[in-house]
């Protein structure tokens, strides 16, 4: 009996008639919505690809509640889906919650036969992704997502975890196969071939899509990178850590929605945040109502960029200077002054190794949403449409060279370089 | 409850005087053994490490049956190891079988509530580590272990399953972690540190040991192999391949004992058969009885360590262009002639990629047994001191430079000739 089996006796999806009774039914929700199940208010929100969504309110407090359909959302009963991942979502959220206090939202209930999670509703917080497109800047923002991805990949590795923990977690994930098995597909394999699920701005993009498809030095990167995203078990991932997977005010940013949970490559979640501030420096053409009127917001999505990486490399490695505790490099191993000064060289070589992949990552991330099925709402609601053909032809252009030349990527200002030179061919 | 609770009810250790009452018992074994049980030998024959190890024989066979204790035999029970090493062994044997037909023990029974084993009894093979010894060629042997690591490791990587059952067995292995720790410390942590399990020939190797203590490149190097061999779960390794673990006649290679089984380092398996061979290569003077007397079974050993790879690598590239059935390099990226070659010229870099990891997992393999806790009887048993020390010295010398210089070896041939020159040092 495999995941999807064993949560389908008794499930149901609800709908916002059934949830007030529903809720009422759990310890302490009544409670905390306030006054009679009547008075409370439901509304279905779920404007992702995959679940249902429920925003839920009484006098006293509201809550969101998240159920798994049995099928892909945005597609239909034709592609189904696991419930499962309901169990590997709440899973994720309580371990990252152990890590990160507060920078989840807190689960209130976890319903395993309905596939569904109760949680804390983050008001007046908005999806990051809408926020930059409006051009808000989020002074929190960098800090507190270096913090949390330097927790949650630090502690969930080798480096903090005694190979024994470690393993009994890689086992705990491994059958949330088919929402990596989405990743795979969508982001490792269809951009580069002929797939029906492809869309891109045509007639405009045709040629470079054309030529992503025959390109054989990007399909050896991205195979590679494919290879990596499937056997390197290094830590526990977000596993789809893009500007819609976080919700945020100015003073303070929460991450939702690990579904995509499991144990992979570190480099695939920095990437996907980097990847994603990218595509919305690119796109901040599109959404200026005055010629240059986000030239300011683009210099700060820049140097949110640079920040997140040196924060995140600066904070992963105090991890590991303060928490040896993994089975991986032995203190023994490094003893004295001679010892701590070699491990620190390797610790800098480690990094250097992790933003290799990072760079790689977010360059498949990055084209993924021009080619692939699942766009960005930076890029698609940019109204003029040769702005954002112009920004998506920049940044494939910028992301074909992150994956098929690494090497000319040391180090995030090389980055952030060559997005100011894509960001002046899109105005040009 | 854990893997080791789970089979302890119930369980007791086997005697000799059990086995006819405990085999009988079992569908078919009286056929198989013939005659009545009270005609059967029973010999307790665990040379082992770790387990009891018993041959039955009766007037129409005989069966080996092998039960793991919970504890380490070598040492004793102040060293407890689970008895669900059994579980996982049966499980690599049944998958290996199937994998490679008859390059492993049949299994005739599994009692998983007694950790036990009844297999094929494999006569008149020997262990190729006391045929070496004794000075046997197996001309069967190269192409026979390069088939079977081929095969085992090919189908079980993401080059030949998908995803989804790449995890799932993945997961199946996640539990045997106490067999891998043993790997983990006594690999690649205790030979670099004090430990108080290490021993080597002292005082000749005195200050080798201890300069490798010391040696802080070394230590990295060391520690990168180790994340490597604790993250990167390529393909389903057999775990402990060494000469010990291979029975032989001059006609056929059976493996035995993969009780380490789980999904690792591909490089890890070639690595532990070519260390093997080469500290046997090196050992040979040590068990001459007249001068020179060994030099051209050296010249054997050499030629099989070359033909050993250089078959493995192309039974893995056939494997891999015979069956592209993984979802790692989709043959959708690859298509045309152009496509062709390129993914071929990947395939060969990959065979690269993975002739550095066996370098580096073959040195440590190596260093293990001359400066940690489980020896080599190929250099144990040389009785002149002076040569062992010498064949030692050479050991560690060449596995230091195949460790962290492992950019010196880009090819097969070129630790065949750091081996001759190795070789020469001993008999100097």
């Amino acid at each position: 009996m495999d995941d999807a089996q064993r949560v389908a006796a008794g499930y149901r999806p609800l709908s916002e008639a059934d949830l007030p009774r529903y809720l009422a039914g759990l310890p302490g929700m009544a409670d905390r919505l306030g006054g009679p199940p009547a008075g409370w208010t439901v509304r279905e929100v779920g404007d992702g690809n995959l679940n249902l969504v429920f925003i839920v309110k009484g006098p006293a407090g509201g809550v969101a509640v998240k159920q798994a359909l049995p099928y892909v959302r945005l597609v239909g009963e034709s592609w189904p889906l696991p419930l499962s991942r309901a169990h590997y979502e709440q899973m994720a959220l309580a371990e990252q919650a152990r890590l990160v206090p507060g920078r989840t939202p807190a689960i209130r209930h976890y319903d395993e036969r309905l596939a569904l999670i109760v949680m804390e509703l983050l008001e007046p917080h908005v999806i990051m992704r809408r926020g930059m497109i409006a051009g808000t800047r989020y002074p929190a923002f960098a800090a507190e997502i270096a913090d949390f991805m330097a927790r949650t990949l630090y502690f969930t590795s080798d480096l903090a975890l005694t190979a024994a923990a470690k393993k009994d977690r890689v086992g705990a994930f491994a059958g949330n196969h088919a929402l990596c098995k989405i990743t795979e597909d969508l982001i490792f394999t269809d951009p580069y071939r002929v797939a029906a699920n492809n869309r891109w701005t045509s007639p405009e993009l045709d040629d470079i899509a054309a030529a992503f498809r025959e390109d054989l030095d990007l399909h050896v990167a991205v195979s590679r990178l494919k290879l990596k995203f499937l056997s390197a078990a290094e830590a526990m991932l977000h596993g789809d850590l893009h500007t819609g997977s976080i919700m945020v005010t100015e003073a303070e940013t929460r991450v939702i929605d690990p579904e995509f949970a499991f144990y992979g490559p570190m480099g695939f979640d920095i990437g996907a945040v980097i990847a994603n501030l990218l595509l919305n420096y690119l796109s901040q053409p599109g959404h200026e109502t005055e010629p240059g009127g986000r030239r300011a917001y683009q210099r700060w999505v820049l140097d949110t960029v640079g920040e997140v990486w040196s924060r995140f490399r600066d904070d992963f490695l105090a991890l590991w200077r303060a928490n040896p505790t993994g089975d991986a490099y032995p203190p023994d191993l490094f003893q004295g002054m001679a010892g701590a000064a070699r491990l620190e060289e390797e610790r800098q070589a480690f990094m250097d190794r992790l933003w290799r992949d990072t760079v790689g990552f977010a360059a498949a991330k990055m084209i993924r949403r021009i080619l692939g099925l699942a766009h960005n709402l930076d890029l698609e609601s940019i109204p003029d449409r040769r702005l954002k053909a112009a920004a998506e032809t920049a940044a494939l252009g910028m992301a074909r060279t992150m994956m098929v030349e690494t090497e000319r990527f040391p180090s995030v200002d090389a980055i952030l370089a060559r997005a100011e030179a894509a960001g002046a061919s899109v105005r040009a």
